[in-house]
C-alpha cells in the first residue's frame, strides 16, 4: 500500500490477515525505487491515484507511465481504486493506470461520491481470466449487491443526471477547497504548519508543528467545535504522528473559516511557550 | 455445522479457511450425542432451525431444549440463523434457541423471504460483549447497509405490511407445498423415492433411488424441463450423492405438478431394467 494509504482499504484487507507493507511515498504517492527495492514482498499494489483518501494528492502523468513500468517488470498486480476521480477542479487527471496495464490491473469505481454514499453500489473492472474468481468471492461475501439499488441507479445514468450533477459538485468542491486554502494561509500564519493544494477530491493533508501528536489535540480542536481525522490511522506502518486529514466538502465556506480558525487557535494553546 | 447444511454459509466462512466439521443429524438437525461427542471440536455450531435450507426441516421443542442444555455444558456459542422462521403453514415453530441461550447465541433475521431478497437486509441479535465487535467486521467487510433500503424497510414495517403481506406468503406456499407432496405421491409411485413434508418455507429434500445420483441426472431432468439442487453441494463432508433439494415456492401448481412427473419420469429412465 501507498503510504499513507485509504483507512478503510487496510480495515477490508484486515479480515484476510495479511502482511500489509507500506510502500515510500511523496506528494504524488508511490515511490518507485521504495517499490522496486522491495521486489517479491507483495501480492498486489494497492493505489488510489487522484485526490487520494486520505493526502488528496494526485499522481501524474510520468509516474503513472513509470509505476506501469515497474509493476510490468515486477509482475505486480495493481488494485487501482478510483471513487474521487471525477471530482477533478481544474482539468482531468492522467488516464488510470488500469488503461495502461489492463492484464493486471483491477480497477475499482464508486457511485458513492458521485450520486450517493448511502446506496452502496461500485464497480470493478478486472482481466477476464480473474473476473470469474472476484464473482464468485463476491458472491460467497453476499450474494449479491441489492437489485433494487442497481436498477436506481441505472435509470439514473440512462437519464443522464450525471453528466449534469458532476460538474455542479465539482465547482462547489472547488470553491470550498479554496475557502479551506485561503482560511488555511490566513490562520496558520506564524505556525510551523504545512498543507497540500489538492487538484479534486474531498480531502487535504496537513502537518501540524514539530513535536505535536495530531491524535492527542483531537479532543481539544472538537471542544473548540472542529474535527479532523488524525492521520496515524492512515499508515500500514511507522505513522507521522503530526499529519491530519481535513474535509472541505461537507461544511460550508463559512464553517470552514470558523473550523480552521479554531483548529489554529488550537494549535496556538499547544505551542512551548 | 448440520448435515446437510445451507450451502450459502458454507461459502460466506470459506475465506477465512475454516475447518468445517459437518455433525451427524437426523429429520430434526443437530444428533446430540454426535455433538458432544465432539466435544472441543468447534468454535461455534451453525445452525437453521426453521424449514432449514436445503432439507426444509424443523428442529422440536425438546430437540431445542437438549441443545442448548448441550450447548451450555460444551460453551458452544450458537449462530442461529432464521430466514425462513415467519413462513410456518400451520402453527408457528417453537422458540428460537437464542431466545433460551441469549448470552451464547447470535441470532440471524432476514427480510429476505418475507418482503424482498433485492434489499439485501438483516438484523443481528448478539450479546452485548459481542455486538461491538460484529459491528466492527461488519464496517470493515461493507461501512455499512445501505442507508436507503433501510430507510425503506423500515416505512414499511412502520405501514405494517408485513403483517398483512406475511399471511398471504404463507397460505400461498403452503398450496405449493401441498401441490408437490401430491404431485410426488402421484408420480413417484414404485420408484424407491422418499421426501419429508416441510412445516413451512421453501424447500422439500428428496432422496433418489439407491445407486442415482441426483448431480448426474440435472442434466437430463433440465432437458426434460425440471431443475433442482443436488444435494451434495449441502454436505460440508461425507456427501449423500442421492439427496437433492426441490423448491416448491416460485413455481404454480400447474408448473410444480408438470416438473414433478417430468422428474419422475427422469427416474425412469435411468432405473436399471
Amino acid at each position: 500500500v501507498e503510504t499513507p494509504t485509504y483507512l478503510g482499504a487496510l480495515q477490508a484487507f484486515a479480515p484476510m490477515e495479511p502482511e500489509v507493507a507500506g510502500v515510500a511515498g511523496d506528494d504524488q504517492g508511490i515511490d518507485l525505487a521504495d517499490l522496486a527495492r522491495r521486489r517479491g514482498e507483495a501480492r498486489f499494489l494497492y493505489v488510489l491515484p487522484n485526490f487520494q483518501n486520505p493526502t488528496g494528492r494526485t499522481m501524474g502523468e510520468a509516474r503513472r507511465q513509470a509505476l506501469v513500468q515497474t509493476a510490468r517488470e515486477l509482475a505486480l498486480p495493481l488494485l487501482e481504486d478510483n471513487p474521487y476521480g471525477d471530482l477533478w477542479f481544474d482539468t482531468p487527471p492522467p488516464l488510470p493506470l488500469s488503461a495502461r496495464y489492463p492484464e493486471g490491473s483491477i480497477y475499482l469505481g464508486s457511485f458513492s461520491k458521485v450520486l450517493a454514499p448511502g446506496l452502496r453500489l461500485g464497480y470493478m473492472v478486472a482481466p477476464p481470466a480473474i473476473a470469474p474468481k472476484l464473482l464468485q468471492a463476491k458472491q460467497a461475501a453476499d450474494l449479491h449487491s441489492p437489485t433494487f439499488n442497481q436498477r436506481v441507479v441505472a435509470e439514473v445514468l440512462r437519464d443522464g443526471f450525471l453528466a449534469r450533477h458532476v460538474p455542479t459538485i465539482r465547482s462547489l468542491y472547488k470553491a470550498q477547497r479554496d475557502a479551506m486554502l485561503e482560511a488555511l494561509a490566513r490562520e496558520m500564519r506564524g505556525l510551523d504548519v504545512s498543507w497540500n493544494v489538492p487538484a479534486g477530491g474531498m480531502f487535504l493533508w496537513a502537518r501540524l508543528p514539530a513535536g505535536m501528536d495530531a491524535a492527542a489535540l483531537l479532543p481539544q480542536a472538537v471542544e473548540r467545535g472542529v474535527a479532523f481525522v488524525p492521520g496515524a490511522a492512515f499508515y500500514a506502518d511507522g505513522a507521522d504522528a503530526r499529519t491530519l486529514r481535513l474535509s472541505f466538502v461537507t461544511a460550508t465556506r463559512e464553517q470552514i473559516a470558523t473550523g480552521i480558525a479554531a483548529l489554529a487557535a488550537t494549535l496556538r494553546e499547544n505551542l512551548q511557550p
